[in-house]
């Protein structure tokens, strides 16, 4: 059946999280193509996406995330972005119209003391990303497969943040412009651990009754 | 004005993001309580709320995220979480009926070696929790205020895990119930650092034209 499915909309439909209905539209529609659009992201929708970022939580609101952007209506800054990249992701990313590259400050502004939740909240902020993409009609698809230390130095990213992950952002494309393996992901239903495997009661490995 | 604001329901319109209208309702809406209302979280809420933690983006689908869970239900367990946190958190999380320890998976299963984002993928995790939380009416609140060595050793968290945040759940209550100093915070507006100061362009401080 999944050799039928060339479309975006197909594709939208077959990874729907598989979940109970209470969860909401946002996060069971939210997944992580590696088929993206040419279709230009408008500056707009873009800066719709980055604000909702800017909302999310952090301890002490210190609001660590930075977000370094490269859009394909400036080829040569998509061009350095690209080639961070490992060669498995470059295959994919470069049909995608905007890439970022996160940085996540590892101290307090306030006081200067080591912020221990700075790369997990820099991991909020980019949640709220991805779903605000999703709510758009877009899709994001995050990165480690990046040279972070060649990151840091050919986008100037201080010492004092963390590179955290590289986003691609874009519409969802056809996934028959993957290659074999990458289109065989595509098209495999999303799948996670059962609950009872990551929720606990009140000591490690205790059951919760819910 | 601020001294007018005595219910939930004020509280709600008060802590709505100051931001463009598209920005999601969800997204908007969220925001972490200090006066939480001792109304029990039905099982059925609280397992839907995992649920939607549960389809969050990780490197590798490795899941790292782990939720410990306490309930009033439950007093001796609820009163052992309780006293992990820091005396300032306690004298409000104490009014909370749910109280969830995360920990984050240092290591990746397929292989044995380090996952840097282990910490962050917690973070994606977390924000799918508080963003369930608020479609179901509900609200967290996030702390890096516990002790993190006492809640690994007491909850019996493994060494392949780091200690990620404390959080609190459930329904918001009256800020009239808090400390003067807690009250003045829960009635301020929630503020972010504008957009030009976290999101650049292709190197850092770079401007991106949106």
């Amino acid at each position: 059946m999944s050799t039928t499915i060339t479309t975006g909309a197909e594709l939208e439909r077959l990874k729907r999280a598989d979940t109970v209905p209470e969860v909401h539209e946002l996060i069971r529609s939210r997944w992580s193509p590696r088929a993206f659009s040419s279709r230009e992201v408008p500056p707009q929708v873009l800066k719709t996406i980055l604000e909702a970022a800017r909302w999310a939580a952090s301890s002490y609101n210190e609001q660590p995330w930075r977000f370094l952007v490269a859009t394909k209506s400036d080829p040569a800054a998509f061009s350095k972005f690209l080639d961070l990249l490992v060669p498995a992701n470059q295959s994919w990313v470069k049909n995608a119209p905007v890439l970022i590259i996160m940085a996540a400050k590892k101290t307090f502004s306030h006081n200067g003391s080591q912020n221990r939740f700075g790369f997990h909240d820099a991991g909020q902020a980019l949640a709220h990303l991805a779903l605000q993409a999703t709510a758009m009609g877009l899709h994001t698809h995050a990165m480690a497969g990046f040279d972070h230390q060649r990151a840091r130095t050919e986008l100037g990213i201080p010492d004092d943040f963390d590179v955290a992950a590289a986003v691609a952002l874009g519409y969802v494309g056809s996934p028959d412009d993957l290659t074999e393996h990458q289109r065989q992901m595509e098209l495999s239903k999303r799948t996670r651990k059962p609950l009872n495997e990551i929720v606990f009661g009140a000591s490690w490995n205790a059951p919760l009754p819910l």
